[in-house]
């Protein structure tokens, strides 16, 4: 080993996902293997990324993390299930230029240093382990040179947070529940890359809450302990989806890929109200959402969007095309103004352009949107909404190699 | 038949009653004949029923009704199926003091008057149609004469409304499914009267409500179409919980009946949301008072109070007995205060000895509650109920021989 005085980094930027065919039930609390097959698509990380730096330095006397500028713990399970099973893959670094020779060995007695920040409220429920784990598993296997592919290092993000597996990859990812014991084949894999289907529109509205919420690791663990229906949807409904949702995405079909995302959401809420004591992640105005949204493909006749609902009450609204969302936007507008005293820049944020291609440029323009027509009596409810992101799916991880955008000084290892 | 100056009059008195295990989903729409049996409690119809008055008079020259003082129109197919059944019963009826013979022939030709009205507001959701056919046919039988018991009479009452047919008894109710293609064996019987275990306390919170319900009819079909849940609750789900329920009610095991009562009420409305469209009955108003409840339970370590929600956002909150019941109006009025201008004695109705035992007077005695002690944060929600009803098990259909009680008038056979 080289002198005390180096640090090494890698800077990584991993997507969130939000599931078509739900992830709800483990069969194994500790490897966290699922119930059964999910399907989701990956959100274009420019508006819903996590970015970590990792690094190693013999100067680090212990593994420590910041996440959102904060010192937090990495001595739960879930971190030092990672941890350890990346180390057991790590391999020899050299850098002749900085002086580093690390052996495969060192790596078992060498401590890091984890950077982690979202670039969106941490608060909104907007899946943040799952890229947050996705990435700290990314980054330190570039660290640690584990030849490993993202199949592979999925399968180790699965035992951070299990969701996070279906980060390792960008368009629409599969995670195979697996049936091996030891979880080995458990495992996320991409159907299709991004630009597949690149005409999908993501329009998220992050809906006010005024009730604490039942973490997904023990909703769902009480689902599966007390839920009579959830064993008949993982065993004989999922199934059945899995492949009809697989064949939907490979054909763009969106009047099936809608009825199948809308009907899973609906089904993984069904499923959580039958558990006892009932778990309700969504509010009235998620429901007033979803009416909006069956209204509209109802009196269209073939569906123009999806709906999908995580252990939260945001809705994340997929549309089928460009114009689909614009209309969107204008309807969602309508219904859900902002409060008085929101400026429409901070309201709708992510892709801006959606806004200019529906004209709206103010205030002004949305309170003279005129009232979606398939909905009788209207009302806007104001405040209802907190805000409002369009966004696309997007790609997998990727490494950042601008050194300015690491989270960690090259020269401390210590948050800059 | 006598001169056509006579008319003859019976009116009777029939309960609502509210299923603790649900009946959602027809395996025949025309003769309403169910997927599952059902079980329900019959509520005091000193707080809730309907009184029904029927005349025949030979100077009646079609079939008419008056709801709640209306005129209705009888040709729904419901209405009619309902008349001809009880007509096919008819048997002589003699009165030598009024000069009046109706031979069995007779009703056939003859025409009926019906006035029916609600001791409750209709509005409420509150099953008024249960009590209101199962009250026509009870009343229409005793006017006719028919020799059919409740049982029997409950079968024409199911073609009715479906829940109608738990109406024609007091206490515990069951609905047996049954198994005959002409619906001959789907009928109520009585598991136990209302004696049997009368400590429960029944308290139904009126929940405020934005929006249109989806009326049980189309949401039951939708729910049979489109639930891929639907089929599995009703054969592998609830004849477990039949028979468990009844086992629970033989012996007054409350732990048991609330588990079962709040599991139930969840499942169906699981269902309902793994409907397409889904459906929601109940609002985040519900979703608390659920909330309240099951933290309570939880703090005692056994349950206190079992809910159960209709197709609607209103809670039906069974209380172990008086003391419970106590302790849940306290905790009901602290979370859901009368808003500003409401005054008390219209806010609590029914029983009001609940709220004397509860120390409760006026409107500064619910000011001064305390906070229960196992909500966190406990929330004062102004306005989200609109009222609560304090009531019990109550008794099946009775006669009321009260001339003055009435709805027609005994000569003309109009509405008084």
């Amino acid at each position: 080993m080289a002198e005390k005085t180096w640090v090494r980094m890698v800077t990584a930027q991993t997507p969130t996902n939000i599931a078509v065919i739900k992830y709800w039930g483990k069969r194994d609390e500790t490897l966290i293997l699922p119930v059964n097959d999910s399907i989701s698509v990956t959100l274009d990380p420019a508006h819903l990324c996590t970015i970590t730096t990792v690094a190693v330095s013999p100067s680090f006397d212990q593994d420590r993390m910041w996440l959102n500028g904060k010192e937090i713990s990495l001595s739960g399970g879930r971190y030092q299930n990672c941890l350890r099973e990346i180390r057991a893959r790590a391999c020899e670094v050299e850098d002749k230029e900085k002086g580093i020779k690390i052996a495969k060995n060192d790596w078992e007695k060498l401590h890091v240093h984890v950077a982690s920040y979202n670039n969106f409220p941490t608060a909104a429920g907007l899946a943040s382990s799952a890229a947050g784990f996705a990435c700290l598993v990314f980054a330190l296997a570039k660290l640690m040179k584990a030849k490993e592919d993202n199949s592979e290092l999925s399968a180790i993000a699965r035992q951070g947070s299990g969701s996070a597996c279906r980060s390792l990859f960008g368009g629409f990812v599969k995670w195979i529940m697996g049936k091996a014991e030891d979880g080995s084949d458990s495992l996320a894999v991409q159907l299709v890359d991004e630009k597949h289907w690149d005409e999908l529109v993501i329009i998220i509205a992050v809906v006010s809450s005024r009730q604490k919420e039942t973490s997904s690791t023990t909703g769902m663990r009480d689902s599966v302990e007390t839920s009579l229906l959830l064993q008949h949807r993982a065993k004989e409904v999922v199934p059945k989806r899995i492949k009809q949702m697989e064949e939907a995405i490979k054909n763009r079909d969106f009047g099936s890929f809608a009825q199948l995302t809308c009907a899973d959401s609906n089904q993984f809420h069904a499923v959580c109200l039958d558990t006892c004591p009932p778990i309700f992640y969504m509010n009235d105005t998620s429901h007033r959402i979803i009416s909006c949204v069956e209204k509209w493909n109802c009196s269209e006749g073939t569906p123009q969007v999806a709906y999908t609902f995580d252990a939260g009450p945001n809705a994340v609204l997929i549309a089928h095309n460009r114009k689909a969302a614009t209309q969107l936007i204008q309807k969602l507008l309508f219904c859900f103004p902002p409060s008085s005293d929101a400026d429409l820049n901070s309201y709708v944020i992510g892709d801006k352009s959606i806004l200019k291609d529906a004209g709206i440029e103010d205030i002004e323009d949305v309170e003279a949107l005129p009232p979606p027509p398939e909905i009788k009596d209207a009302q806007r409810c104001k405040g209802d909404v907190s805000y409002f992101i369009c966004t696309k799916p997007g790609r997998g991880p990727d490494l950042l190699s601008d050194e300015s955008l690491a989270l960690l000084h090259p020269e401390t290892g210590l948050p800059k």
